[in-house]
């Protein structure tokens, strides 16, 4: 009978910008072969609460159209309530609650079972520090 | 002691429409029937970047608001940049985000532990062809 | 070898408020810590559809500012289709969706594998009365 496992491995990230959007779905298939898991489910989540992680497509037209219709919807502006504790950056939660702080994606024979044009984006609202992006896989090890 | 496993099937649809919400609860149902697993969790997503899953209540009044109010989220118009690629779709996009592209169900006893008016919806933004939506279950089956 | 096993409590809440935002990270963790998971994934949802969770600061001024965000993109208004079956949450609904309705929490080590700012709520958007929250985990046991 085959056996399950739990795998996690982190991620860190610093990147140049404050905002910036990260393809990292080889990252994610690289930690999916080394999990040794074959079937099963692969969770990703930055473990802060200014970044987000989301599955589109990895087309530069598409990734500006995302980031203008992010600030559109939770715009940087001065007057938020959270601004009165010395922070900055009230916009940088909203957008990350309007993409969800985490995915989950589903692992078949070894590999992420991912449709053609999907991809795997860490979105980062408040960087120029270090952040870390927690993986997790549960599920079913080779026989 | 109880086995675990990993149970996979896929979904296809091809609406007629382009926009559209198809209630899904029933075929997920039959899912978590079929594989056996009686406690555990129920993966749906679709395996595509213009379409996602959503809960909510199946009632034609608030099918009709949820369609309105992705419109004005996230309205169809010709100016995004994505649209220089020769794609029309970038609002499909925007909208998939909005709602998120997947999502996670438990299972006890055997059946979907939804709430009362909990139903699930996979909602196509670019639909009139074949679409795949994946559902992997992990969970305990019977001892 | 370690075994796997699932693990599924309940959590009721009964707001005084129609919306509320409950900070609920040590109900969670106590769950965690009863069910013997020592690796693994936690699953948390509102078995309702006019209820979500999220995962962000527990900061009073930003809390504030995610309900005045909400009520932006969501509005409370009586020109809802919904509330032709006689109900006025429609902005309820969309709110919910907004949040998406479940979030995956890890596990490592017997606890909640968050960042250092990371807390969880239960976000009511239609209380004043009995509501359910589904908390499931799956996951490896001590050895």
């Amino acid at each position: 009978m085959a056996g399950m496992k739990a795998h996690t491995e982190y991620l860190t990230f610093n990147t140049p910008e404050r905002y910036e959007m990260v393809h990292i779905t080889p990252d994610v298939e690289q930690i999916v072969r080394r999990s040794g898991i074959v079937d099963g489910l692969c969770f990703v989540s930055p473990m802060h609460i200014t970044a987000a992680i989301y599955v589109n497509d990895n087309e530069d037209g598409l990734i500006e159209d995302i980031s203008a219709w992010l600030e559109k919807l939770a715009p940087s502006q001065p007057n938020y309530r959270h601004h009165q504790t010395g922070e900055d950056n009230a916009d940088a939660h909203l957008k990350a609650l309007l993409l969800h702080h985490e995915t989950t994606l589903p692992i078949t024979k070894g590999r992420l079972d991912l449709g053609t044009w999907q991809r795997i984006f860490y979105v980062e609202f408040d960087g120029q520090r270090r952040k870390r992006v927690i993986v997790k896989l549960l599920g079913v090890t080779e026989e």
